[in-house]
């Protein structure tokens, strides 16, 4: 990891007493190991290389900003999240009351809103307007996709007086985030640019979790167990539930260990097939032989491989458009079935746009305060280029560049992996060898 | 209403005395008034005709069966509702625990469970295997659609001894509710079988409501909430649900009233054309221009003749597939916002499996355990080829033939339609009366 | 029912057409039939009496009222219910889209906002005030007890120059309704005085359920689960939940209905004694021998003849204070069980404020909706003194003074007590009779 | 930390190969840092010391108990926590497939199910015993409190033959954990005891968090929002909830953070005064007079000093009975108030049952899942006398004497109480800070 830069880029020196008074500051210099493992750090040591480490997140004694003077805006990009809500309300209480700045705007739908031909006028925040915003799902402030003119978004931050601007998204609005911040350098625009990275597939880089994550969870349940009666209920009955996940399963994979009922989970990191002696149709014929229904669980990206032609279309986030992974199982399984002349039932479940728009609930939504507040500080503090995370537990700072280097994966040698398949015993019927007649549902 | 038959089939004199030994037994004579509206009932006196009335529900002091020597089967048939299991286990814990009938029959997957080619043995139920099965939606014996040769049913019948057949289902399942009953009388045998009606769609004749629409409209509630969230999370978005109801409205329409937030309800009994000054496209644009989002609910079975030609096709039941109005509705508003220029974003959400799958919940609970109560009420003391309906707030018993003979329908002049009306201001749209920067989201 | 006047007073008569378009208005003169069963029916016409009869609730095509000189004011008052704010969103939305009534008054703290001498100035509704406030449980006006001056009350109308008032409250707040109408009409002052109905506890005369009940069985279902978890949770462990229910056990019979796992019952209309044979003492300990755990739901006015001197102060709306029958049977119960030498473990929950809190769901949610359109109409259409009610599925008109003139109570010999029974088979504990061995939990 | 030990013991040689096959075995030599601030990582090298680690949990490829001869138990004692049922269906799934262990006693009620003369005979689990279980609360085993002499539980171990024993439990639990573990050493039985920390109140060394506080916090947000309704619905209402944590305030801090309508939070670390300038009643002066309701949130082991003899009786478990300081400043609060003759109303809510006995939801139910399977892992290799614990997001290995050294609490100077303050600005009544007029709510 020698390589990898862990310095968070900054606007200069802090020179302003922190208006924050019972709070513990951070030492900036405690910084958070990169590693936890005693054979990293040795092996590291034994190199004679520094640890690599994080800069630790939290107040400074000492701001850049003076709070008097700040003008902060919040922007949110890319697809609906739960928790956006209760980030842009603890962003904005946690300016207003902790550090007094006066002047907060609400950007509307994404960058557009910071350029000006769109005609978007900004909304005024402050503690009355966003204080029931989180018991919604959604964003207060809309959102859009697609890239903009950082010139131009620039121009009107630079209009507007804004010098704090934080972003919620995920990957290309990072990278907007990092190339905002370089370029007000570049000028010598006072403007902390910071992200507060949104992922709902909990793939982030240096995040152990993404915001978010955790309420999708608790709401795919009931949908899978929806999945699960509709499948019990017919002869054969078969319940496919299409979960987010474009390039990794968490949500497909938490979702199946949280809800036990799951007898097949398909996820990107794994490959499968659907025919031949191991592929996935004699494997669900072999299911059904035996319990009579099946509960599916296919994360979007699963299986794009089994499309043809892997379609390169990108959406205007940049994301590849990925062909349907829960229609084409849909119609395989089905002719797969028909073909061996297997009465059956097929219910297609695609819950995505209800399970992202839910609001955030307990424990995530106090994990969405904190990460707001975090930004706060950091942005306080001068820092630019940045976006929050959460390491072993601890809140820090990364540059953009570390963050969107690359995404988190299921490493299927790990607990997770190997749980859901002890959850699902899906590799019995993969590979027939599975008893007749035993336990289990 | 003198030309429709209020009398109930019964196999016979009631000869035992009733084991029940708290309840107040219902005086069969004392009947419940079809008419509720003093001028029905006197324009009926005036012609000197009888007030047509009904059966009461509810136990009788003398019963037809001796319960030492009865036995008891239970069916469900067609698409999942909630509260089947509630029923089930109401039918179940009745028997046993009031009347001591000490053999109950779960049937597997509708009537083909009575169908000796398909091999699908029954389930013995008592308290203990019921006990917990209320807490899952679905239905713990599984459903079938399609017509069974009621010939083949009554020798199963025959066969096991069963004397009492319980009939969870729509139409179809009534019909044959009713062939049944009339052929065992043919042949002599003492069979009850009685229906309790079933459709999520609550739009049965003779019934306030049907089980399981109470549990739909609570489940319906956060979908609708998540297209708005939807909607309003990008420029000009548009959340459209389809909700269950295919020729009735009763589901979508409450649905937006618990849940106020849809600017658009969609019902069968409701004409609408798409294109035109007063058609549904324009009207979203006129909303768009105002409000830059937009929540559409349509019912399934809404704006079928949309479709050129509406396909003939039907499912196992007998109904009628629809063409997907959802799919319709959200190429053809996409359509034309593109045609018009207008950039827009359509979630299309379509929860059914979802809603259809939930557990009963509180009062919808007790209405299952109330039905069930009564069916085994009906069945002991004899009567055969009737369902239980509800009456202005009364449980009573209805012939099969009443029951099937039309379906129940939203008069869009009533209260019900006229709310939805207020609640969605759609009119306003559909003829442009809203004036811009009115209240309202 | 000869004695009974179902006459509502009125202002006058209506000269004014209703600017309601759509709606299909009701004809005043085809009233609904007090009597269901043919035998009352007929018992009446025999004796040559006319059918006492209720005047239909709807928009009348001629009203009162002027809305363009109307102004409206809308008071919440006693104990928290859900659908408070649904029914307050709904009377302004009804007033201000469907009438046009442009002022409309929210008063603060019941009563008390509309007496000088408290200074509490009434907040201004109109759409967007109240587009969200359903969402949440309570009262957006607040609630006070307690009496005040109508004289006074009068006063503050007059002076506000307030022709429509709406009061949201129980038997206390529809007598002063009644009251305030009769001195408005003394005194030729053109006022309209409408009650909506509010009892959780669903024990009004002409009022087949009351709003918020609905809500209530749904919040207290995971409350029993919660005492059934703890009753469990150790050996001989007793679950005592004591829900709302001052003179009537509606609420605690629907909830054990709603979630079977109660195995007693007790209710204000079944009186039962502690010691004795069939005692609940005895019972208890005859439910421990055999199930090892009890759970007990009992209504807070049940079993008030325990106490030796039943209190008779009252709190400040003139409810009697009742003793705690839940504390009262928690230290019964454990005094008897160790003076019997049985180890055991009580858990008392007492839930009343979560359940009254939360928020009206669903089904709850559109009959709140109607209940308060239709007291619009009823005040538009010149009505006063009188209360919205809902007989055998009809929204009618109901003087107050017939309203309040006793309560609903449970008949202990029909179905809603006999079920509880059933699902409890708590007379077989009191009575001795449960074979041991037996099934169910 | 040098003086700890963070030593797992262990029966011996492991020597038979895990029957594990698609796993990722642990390298048990690559141990977990118990630092992860660079600054205690040097200090640590500089001073010469090695650095403190914890052994992995996880699968081994060499297990020590023979699975064909294997018998395990289960037991769960202390009070009621969400997901205990997680925990037991996991430990029973992976002792039964991928172990291949066949006999599993669940043991009744506590280690007094382990001891002869309460004759509670186990249950025999399987995974289809268990396949439901979670879906309830509470613990399908029951529990008690409560010291059992360990001999005479060894006694009933031996008799059964158990190999392998699972305590899911508090402090005490894990004590008598220890001193089995250790007897049976002595003794040369093979027996591993391992112990899952059950506390809800999550302050549990080692542990970033412990199972079930997830779903409290989840469950606590609905009460929270009553309290509000309730002291919103009247004039001067306050809303007073008492929460778990008696040497903590973990639930009490992220139940506010989460649902962040709470005025004051009160927790065991921070203590206040009730009178004086800065106490308590004063501040709820203030805070009545800006803004005319208060919600207060605290949690069960805060302000014990304001009792004047702290009672030190014990429960059975060995925990001492706190004063209820629920009671306590309901009385003080209304006392002050009346005498300050401020009309007021404080409705007290006490829902500890209500929360700690619901299901565990979600990322909640996985946490429980993974803890069993590690239990089970370590089990497997022969260690005995430890508990499985989560560092940093590892799960690891720790003795029980260190687990069970002292608890973790809450430090004030930290970002979690930090952000209780931001959110509730506390101290703004408290030392009567805040203006009036200001925002929020």
């Amino acid at each position: 990891m020698s390589q990898l830069d862990f310095k968070v880029p900054s606007l200069g020196e802090c020179e302003i007493d922190s208006p924050l008074s019972h709070a513990e500051f951070v030492d900036e210099d405690n910084r958070i190991s990169y590693f936890l493992k005693h054979r990293d750090i040795e092996s590291c040591l034994e190199q004679g290389l520094p640890l690599p480490t994080f800069e630790p997140a939290g107040p400074r004694r000492r701001i850049f900003h003076d709070p008097a003077r700040t003008r902060a805006a919040i922007v949110s990009c890319g697809g609906l999240c739960p928790g956006i809500n209760d980030v842009i309300r603890s962003l904005v209480n946690t300016l207003w009351h902790r550090y007094r700045v006066g002047t907060i705007y609400g950007i509307r739908y994404g960058y557009r809103g910071l350029v000006a031909k769109y005609g978007l006028p900004p909304l005024h925040l402050d503690p009355d307007v966003v204080d029931y915003i989180h018991e919604h799902g959604g964003s207060i402030l809309g959102s859009s996709r697609g890239q903009q003119s950082n010139e131009e978004i620039l121009a009107t931050i630079s209009r507007m007086k804004i010098n704090l601007l934080f972003t919620i998204g995920g990957d290309g609005t990072q990278r907007a985030t990092s190339e905002i911040a370089g370029l007000a350098r570049e000028r010598n625009l006072p403007l902390s640019v910071i992200g507060i990275p949104k992922t709902i597939d909990n793939d982030l880089n240096f995040m152990d979790r993404t915001f978010g994550f955790e309420s999708a969870i608790y709401a795919a349940g009931p949908v899978i167990s929806s999945a699960h009666m509709e499948a019990k209920g017919v002869h054969n009955g078969i319940g496919l539930v299409k979960l987010m996940g474009r390039e990794s399963g968490f949500i497909a994979a938490s979702a199946c260990l949280a809800n036990s009922v799951a007898n097949f989970c398909l996820i990107p990191e794994v490959e499968f097939s659907l025919d031949g002696e191991n592929g996935l149709l004699p494997a669900i014929k072999r299911r059904l032989a035996i319990k009579n229904h099946a509960v599916i669980v296919v994360a979007e990206g699963a299986g794009q491989g089994l499309f043809e032609q892997t379609g390169t279309s990108r959406d205007a986030s940049g994301n590849i458009v990925f062909s349907d992974i829960g229609l084409l199982l849909k119609d395989r399984i089905g002719g797969y079935l028909s073909r061996q002349r297997i009465e059956h039932s097929i219910k297609y479940l695609d819950p995505s746009y209800i399970i992202r728009s839910v609001p955030a609930y307990g424990t995530d939504a106090v994990y969405c305060l904190h990460l707001a507040e975090n930004a706060v500080h950091a942005a306080m503090a001068g820092k630019s280029g940045m976006v929050i995370a959460h390491w072993h537990g601890n809140f820090i700072h990364v540059p953009v560049s570390l963050a969107v280097r690359e995404r988190r994966r299921i490493d299927p040698k790990n607990q997770l992996w190997q749980s859901v398949l002890g959850a699902t015993r899906q590799n019995d019927y993969f590979y027939a060898r599975r008893s007749e007649g035993e336990g289990g549902d």
